[in-house]
């Protein structure tokens, strides 16, 4: 009886698959729509040569975040900087916030103070405005909901199906920090304590990631084909790049760049923690071979670091592959099945 | 203590005052926001003259629907329709959808794709394009969250902040139907039976609201000086009005439009259900005397009414007064308290 699927059936893409193509074809394309259901953000050209960048995210109690783990300062700094994130990875600039808080009505203002002055403060150092949202009463479990609004006057933005057979594949920063940060927060206090020269720095890189602004306008402007943010892993989100972009991937596990601190706290865990955690916030992105030396410099420049850890080439069959040389000096071939919120169990 | 003070000791409006004052002033204005929080919707000129018209709401299960009482089909309408409606307060022409579902997972994939049919048909209906969104996972309640995008290209946009004393006060349609159709919906079903000749059309005013898109480009460009959409009700929403425009008001209820459907079955009670009852999506506004001939002309050329119910009077005290003649033919004085969804309990 396929009209009795449930959602944790087909997932969460086969589910956006299945709601777009219930829409009529005149709402899903046209009136200045650039960029549309598929990217971090959707682009909107009101006028002809003024992008507005749009983007949405959302944080569910003990779903993305638990209350005994983070506090609100923390809290209020992270739901904005995931939906900056998105922004960054088109290279917009970040203008626009609007912020709906879903509250059981027992929360504490002094909590919700905090989660403001939070969010306030990574505002005023992207030189966002707070321009409005909602509060609505949520009595089964607290909710956090922004809808960000960018804007790019470069000419262009960095989509997710730019990327072209022969261009690298590089990420900023380190990955796999936030991953280790929250195994720590999993750990008895005891546990965590013996940990605790190290420990915070990866707590915070979960707790309170910190959105590449400025390195997505570089890249945007030293030639990067795509970008997007990491949020479900360099394994979970490097499909994405290459399904949009219609090719297959390399990855050498041997370049991936992964903090000190991270390998030394997990030993024999730390690769998968940077193939596979999440939440790193870190851009993912695609150039070609001419541009490397340009974009590490520049990004090295606006304060960060490039690291280019494989390349693109054809697809061989109709879906992408990803070919991993391993720690191990052994080749591997993953088949991407994209990390999925609902289900279905992965085969 | 102040500082263990929860949201439901204060309310849904002095939290928004509380959370507004803990962001830097850099955060609250600026950036070519023209409108912020506290109104319809925002207001952004990314270039000088192009207006980019923002709005968000949320429908939480059990809170703003029961699944036992919509089919989903009216629930994906009605989650578009009260964001258009914010736009079409402000005269905006509806451009973009970003629809966020939380879903427990355990959802029906053809229910989904009715929400999405209803939402996309009305979409249509507008030419609006649903754009993008999100899809999480949120065990504990269903929940729907909705930003929209207009825009407007006539110079200004109608504010709750423009009524002048000597205005009329002004409503589209009739009011009451959508709180009398939730009436009957909490009928038990033999009850509802006996009433079946008239309630389908008001349980759909409930379900199925129609925003008042061509109505409110009318107001704009017929001289109204404010104007809003009614949500929670014409005594929780005119105060809106006044307070942002500093003035009182003076409401004839004698005056108050009320389809013959309602006062037919709510034989005791039918003007409460007009003066507080909630979900009309008619549109409030206020207008000067000159302008009246000329909008009721018009909004009857665009397929709706317009009723004059009562005018705008200079504020005697700090505070906005509202003045009602009864339907017994006497004065009485209103403090306005607005419906707040947390309390505290009204004084």
């Amino acid at each position: 009886m396929t009209n009795d699927r449930r959602v944790r059936d087909i997932g969460e893409f086969g589910l956006i698959e299945r709601l777009s193509a219930a829409l009529p074809a005149q709402v899903r394309d046209g009136g200045g729509l650039e960029v549309g259901i598929g990217d971090d953000a959707a682009v909107w050209q009101p006028v002809a040569g003024e992008r507005v960048v749009v983007t949405t995210d959302s944080l569910i109690e003990n779903v993305h975040f638990r209350l005994d783990w983070t506090d609100w300062a923390s809290l209020g700094h992270k739901m904005l900087a995931v939906n900056i994130s998105d922004l960054a990875a088109m290279g917009a600039d970040p203008k626009l916030a609007f912020v709906t808080l879903g509250l059981r009505g027992d929360e504490r203002i002094d909590d919700l103070e905090s989660l403001y002055r939070g969010l306030g403060a990574l505002a005023r150092q992207h030189g966002m405005i707070v321009a409005g949202g909602d509060v609505v009463r949520s009595p089964r479990a607290v909710a956090f909901q922004v809808t960000a609004l960018g804007n790019s006057r470069r000419g262009r933005v960095l989509t997710r199906s730019g990327a072209n057979a022969g261009d690298l594949i590089g990420v900023t920063g380190t990955l796999g920090a936030s991953a280790a940060g929250l195994r720590l927060l999993a750990l008895n206090p005891t546990d965590l304590r013996r940990q605790a020269a190290t420990a915070d720095r990866l707590i915070e890189a979960h707790l309170k990631p910190e959105p590449r602004v400025a390195l997505g306008t570089v890249l945007l402007e030293h030639g990067a084909t795509s970008a997007m943010d990491l949020s479900d892993g360099l394994l979970g989100d490097l499909p994405k790049i290459l399904s949009a972009s219609r090719v297959s991937g390399r990855i050498d596990e041997r370049r991936i760049p992964v903090a000190a601190a991270v390998r030394a706290l997990f030993a024999d865990e730390w690769i998968g923690l940077a193939m596979r955690g999440g939440e790193d916030y870190e851009l993912l992105f695609t150039a070609p071979p001419g541009a490397k030396a340009a974009i590490e410099r520049a990004v090295q420049g606006a304060g960060g670091t490039a690291t280019f850890i494989g390349d693109i080439v054809p697809m061989e069959s109709n879906r992408p592959t990803i070919e991993i040389m391993g720690l191990d000096n052994r080749l591997r071939t993953e088949l991407p099945g994209a990390f999925d919120h609902f289900g279905p169990a992965e085969s």
